[in-house]
């Protein structure tokens, strides 16, 4: 990101090393009778070699076609990517602390507006000039975890964040903010959910869907809310905080074990998933809209159970699957498989024998619905029963996605089968509700 | 299920067989001072072996638990499962004429309330005597093609079934009505989209989430206004036919490459994904809700392009995902992959090698994304460039059940690789949408 001809290439790239001009230069740029002028900004968003990207004094980009015609001129010096320079931030007394910690994406990363580069927010005082908003919320403790786009955030992970979550809470924050790529937010908002058990503040999970170099970016919202939620919502869970709608009105805190990305690029693609949301954050104001919900309190102490197994695997069921593939699992020493059934919770009868042998082998088998809302019940039809009958552990209302990660996190924690059945079945962190939704 | 002491078990079974009574026997119950007379009903619902299940009089189910104090009596004989006796159904020659081509699940099952069995309805006269409405619809022309739970249908049945819509279709029918599970009715309603191109009239698949034995079913309606809608609207696409909402109002139609079962029980289980609903059907009313449809024209000749490949895989990705996965994949022969990435269409960079070797042998992978709505876009971020830069081919809104039924059908089409990328990313069958939805 910080490299000088950044996503550059082809012809493109040809053209701005003939001119000699660098990604940060501010750049005259001629195309027919008309002729811009502002900051070459390196390229993020399409692949292709035909445009260049600059940046109007107004603030907008503008991508320019590389016609023969085109000319680019260098008019100014090349400003180095630099933060606005702050004193050390002065912690108010009166202000509650909010740790925030950062694993990645662009939700907590800085865009230098005069160069366009990208680095990610260090500091407190990073992002206080960044979001300079904050100062009036929290006292902020910032942490670099790592700088993960999400898509590269396995198990370990998970447990890497959980510890330093846990280190903050152990440190008296009033709350934790986790900056985290979209992509999986949601697999680790189970991890975590799972992993911080008797939690005395809220752990609230925030990304960013538009990056932060865009008009439309939800970054500078999604964060100032989760920052007020973490340091005065009087829940004490791990919760997503993402926009309600697509218009920037407020931020919903959704249920860690609840909730799904449901839209590759809408601001309001968190949803909950049999489930409703938990709170709204509006401006100052942070609404709770359900009851049932753990209740913040300073002196409950924090269990860290962070231990995760990797030899769990989530598996969609579909026509013509093929049910070696179970028994590739089972191969390879996996001790965990969630289906991803239809329906109620059913596979095809062709994948009997390979369900069968996996648990005479002590591989716990789980089920779950791709259709994703209500909850499996096996005892309706045949298949589902053959499948009890097989040793199949039906798991409510659980998303496949929370149940692949709470399967990780109980064979972290037990080796006796019958103890991760039991607790497969029992609801941890809210991912299993006893009524019935619709 | 037509076993005489059908589902029942273990202690129950035993109270039955002691007290001598047999499914569809008339019953009299005795349990403290309580005593119920109905008709000893198999069971469907559940599993245990402690209750049995009568039907009273008023037609109302009771499950009674086995007590020690209980005591069952039969006090009528059995009944024999039949049908209400018709003549053969004359035709009607001003009404259209439609197939009804029943591939099992309950919704063309006809169940004798006398004794509760089961049975497929075999023949338009079955059909016309459990929903008599038909008959002032449409002339009927039922085919049992095959009775199967629809987890159990393949890839093959969806041949088998394209080719019996197009015998029928030929045969100058006005619609096709095709009863079939709910379970993966929208994996074979996206392979008839493919396979039966250029059609003059509407192929309508139709389910039911409530099996018709429960007071609360769905069966009826639906088939009803399945038939309806394939005898008279103006529409010839392959589309789902299921409730708009919970309550018997209306059923709504759903482009066959645009829904999704979305809900495990609810009868509205069936919605669109990445598309509006195509039109519903309300009494005898036929609304047409967008303009964007394929009109009916029995001027139109049916091309019939039933083949489909069965080496193809739909493989969701998640955190710590295995990529010997993929390996395992092409070293078995499969000749297409479609991934279910994150958010804009991506996977873990620990994938890339195996994604890469499976390109260089020549097999195709698509990316869909497990967001469900909005559409891959993989020029936004690195790991789409990269995954692209690897041979993979992103598809659009498509979603990634049907994007898996689509290149089973296009390599059963295509061999040369080109020829797959270029139709994969083509629309087909209304899979692809160029606008952006949200």
């Amino acid at each position: 990101m910080t490299e000088e001809m950044s996503g550059y290439r082809g012809k493109a790239l040809g053209i701005l090393k003939d001119s000699k001009v660098q990604v940060g230069d501010v750049v005259r740029v001629t195309m027919g009778g008309e002729t811009l002028e502002g900051t070459l900004m390196p390229r993020y968003e399409l692949a292709d070699d035909e445009h260049i990207v600059i940046k109007l004094r107004n603030g907008y980009n503008i991508g320019v076609e590389t016609s023969p015609s085109l000319k680019v001129e260098g008019v100014g010096a090349r400003a180095k990517p630099a933060f606005t320079s702050l004193l050390p931030v002065e912690e108010k007394e009166e202000l509650p602390t909010v740790a925030v910690v950062s694993t990645g994406g662009t939700i907590a990363s800085r865009i230098d507006y005069r160069t366009g580069a990208v680095r990610p927010a260090l500091t407190s005082e990073d992002i206080l000039s960044a979001v300079p908003e904050l100062s009036d919320i929290a006292n902020l403790r910032a942490e670099v975890l790592f700088a993960l786009l999400s898509e590269n955030i396995h198990i370990p992970q998970w447990a890497a964040m959980a510890k330093t979550a846990a280190k903050h809470i152990e440190g008296k924050v009033d709350g934790v903010v986790i900056c985290h790529g979209t992509d999986t937010m949601a697999y680790t908002s189970a991890a975590l959910s799972f992993a911080l058990q008797n939690l005395p503040v809220p752990v609230v999970l925030v990304g960013s869907q538009r990056s932060s170099d865009r008009p439309s970016s939800d970054a500078a919202m999604n964060l100032i809310n989760a920052v007020r939620a973490a340091a005065s919502a009087p829940i004490a869970e791990v919760v997503i905080g993402m926009h309600e709608t697509i218009s920037d009105t407020a931020t919903v805190l959704l249920r860690g074990t609840k909730v799904r990305k449901l839209h590759t690029s809408s601001r309001d693609a968190f949803k909950p998933v049999n489930s409703s949301p938990l709170a709204r954050v509006e401006g100052c104001k942070i609404s709770m809209l359900v009851d049932d919900y753990v209740r913040r309190d300073s002196g409950r102490k924090l269990v860290l159970k962070a231990e995760f197994s990797d030899k769990v695997a989530l598996v969609k069921f579909h026509p013509s699957f093929n049910p070696r593939v179970i028994k590739w699992y089972v191969d390879e020493g996996y001790r965990g498989i969630i289906l991803e059934g239809t329906g109620l919770g059913h596979v095809g009868e062709n994948c009997f024998p390979a369900i069968e042998k996996a648990a005479d082998k002590g591989v716990f088998v789980g089920m779950c619905s791709q259709c994703m809302c209500g909850r499996v019940n096996m005892k309706v039809y045949d298949t589902g029963r053959d499948l009890l009958r097989l040793g199949v552990t039906p798991l409510e209302d659980t998303s496949s996605e929370t149940a692949f990660v709470k399967l990780s996190w109980v064979l972290g924690q037990y080796r006796d089968l019958d103890d991760v059945r039991r607790v497969m079945t029992t609801n941890i962190a809210g991912e299993i509700d006893p009524r019935s939704v619709y």
